[in-house]
């Protein structure tokens, strides 16, 4: 079958995946659509950093090193809904035809094996892929499967936002309106947040933020964000080096940052502008699984509409384009993978 | 009066400082002790970068500038008893006699001044000092002058602990056993918490830290206190450039962090490491005024025993050799000044 697969640093398609076959518990599917998520471009330009980084995590307590060799072909793609198939042996399965979802997880007899990079685990940029029947949600009738594969990304901005326990009255400021901030933004107008300030330097990501729920949007090229907005929890949706000792310095005193933005690099702080102000860092990543059910019902239910977050569809063999397109991001959120 | 001022980055003995006199709220007090503080080493040594991270946040939201000239004589003191001599005009405060503390701020006509580092509020290494009447706690018959001047430093030790919202169940780890990391680990026996271990290079310290309420100690020349601990909170309190990177590197994965050590320099970090594991760390500065009350009444009531943390007392002309001494710090725990 076909699949695009991360080889040298480009996504390639293959024509000659061997067909994966379903093993108990499993689920064959075919997928209706994968988005191309920030974290994927990054993996393509700073693969070896991040599996050199998880190595030296790995060993460590709390760590848990990438089990990746680059040499070889890497599957890709984890933000994706997908059509029942086939159950393996012995599985209890939703009946073919069944439009699903699923964290991105496939449980194996060996243990579970993350669907986000793998040398073996096919991803969502391929016809058919794997799925595990314990962790499969069914996407209601009438839901457009395009719609339903950002169940994801959703749920990774309702991660955010819990973390940071932001209460309704509170003032929120999002920097940086890529798939992350917008995801955040959607997250926070879904609690009920009722001042959402959004900061990006493209227009066209402002637009897209106000859509999305954003009350207020600023541009940084004017001034700093801080001039203007006094949030209580600022959502760090950039990951760059720099913003972090930006924040540090100029947040008000007591501020919540949540780090959603994923910065690989190494970064430099001045610790005391926390500590005079008493600011608290809470880096967050992915989310669990309650949170991914909730988002799944809040975009099958219109709460959260993802639609203006589409901004581009292609085929497998269109993949490789998107990534290089996506590496200039103004023109883009989310583009969709239909196979 | 006779008081020991900062000048040039060392501590003098002046004997012509003017009597301060009391204005309305004001009282003015006979100092029994006053605790040396290692923010008042940092500051005799780094005085002008303190001045100058300061101004850069001040103007900022959350920012506020030291109104300070290090060219002219700098008082300090901020842990400190003190015995009511008479009270300012219409004011209402306890009686001549009465042994008292306070938060360290002067209420003026003007404004609230710290009593922390000021070329014209005096403090507490001096013969006598002004306090705010309304400020004012009594320390209760009885209670050794020199174990009240301490309630501020168990303070800050409470506070970082209820920053933390450690659970009794939870393990501490408490990365340095000087000043900060004593009052964290006197204050987190006191809050009941079953499994406080403490790290520190000095037999010394950690000797005191078991006689504070360690329940294990560890020597980081041995190997990381990480290879041996798994905690869910991590009390950093050495305040040096490295220490926040690789507590993000060795943390257990949802560890939360507090930074109660105050690091001047800029210090570099993968974020990544937060990511990946959902740190969060919780920079904490000071006390407010009941955790301020809470440590005066742990501390007259014995629950907490300040006594162990004394290890040196010098008079007003021994200020200067004391600040030298306590510069190489595995002698001393805490010094006092007793005018």
């Amino acid at each position: 079958m076909r699949a695009a697969v991360l080889r040298d640093g480009r996504m390639v398609l293959r024509d000659d995946v061997p067909e994966p076959v379903p093993g108990p518990g499993q689920v064959l599917v075919d997928v209706k659509a994968c988005g191309i998520c920030g974290s994927d471009l990054h993996f393509a330009k700073h693969g070896e950093e991040m599996v050199r980084l998880s190595a030296e995590m790995s060993g460590l307590p709390g760590g848990g090193g990438m089990r990746l060799d680059l040499s070889r072909d890497v599957y890709l793609g984890h933000e994706f809904s997908a059509e029942v198939i086939e159950a393996g042996p012995d599985t209890d399965a939703p009946a073919p035809g069944t439009t699903v979802t699923s964290v991105p997880a496939l449980l194996t007899a060996t243990g579970v094996e993350p669907i986000v990079y793998s040398n073996t685990t096919i991803g969502g940029y391929a016809e058919r892929m794997l799925l595990s029947a314990p962790l499969l949600l069914t996407v209601p009738d009438g839901v457009d499967p395009r719609h339903a594969a950002l169940t994801e990304p959703m749920a990774v901005g309702l991660h955010a936002v819990n973390k940071s326990a932001i209460s309704r009255g509170e003032t929120a400021l999002v920097l940086g309106c890529g798939p992350v901030g917008i995801a955040v933004i959607a997250a926070l107008r879904h609690r009920g947040v009722e001042h959402i300030v959004a900061a990006d330097f493209s227009l066209k990501r402002r637009e897209l933020a106000r859509t999305m729920g954003a009350h207020e949007t600023l541009d940084p090229a004017q001034g700093s964000p801080f001039d203007t907005a006094e949030p209580a929890v600022v959502f760090e949706a950039v990951g760059v080096p720099g913003i972090l000792n930006d924040l540090l310095r100029r947040a008000p005193a007591g501020c919540r940052v949540v780090v959603a933005g994923v910065c690989m690099e190494p970064d430099t702080v001045v610790p005391f502008f926390g500590t005079a102000k008493e600011i608290s860092v809470q880096f967050v990543f992915a989310y669990d699984f309650n949170e991914f059910g909730e988002a799944l019902r809040a975009v099958a239910e219109g709460e959260i509409d993802v639609a203006p977050l589409i901004t581009g569809e292609v085929d497998l063999a269109g993949v490789g384009a998107a990534f290089d397109e996506l590496a200039q991001p103004d023109q883009h959120c989310k583009v969709l993978v239909t196979p």
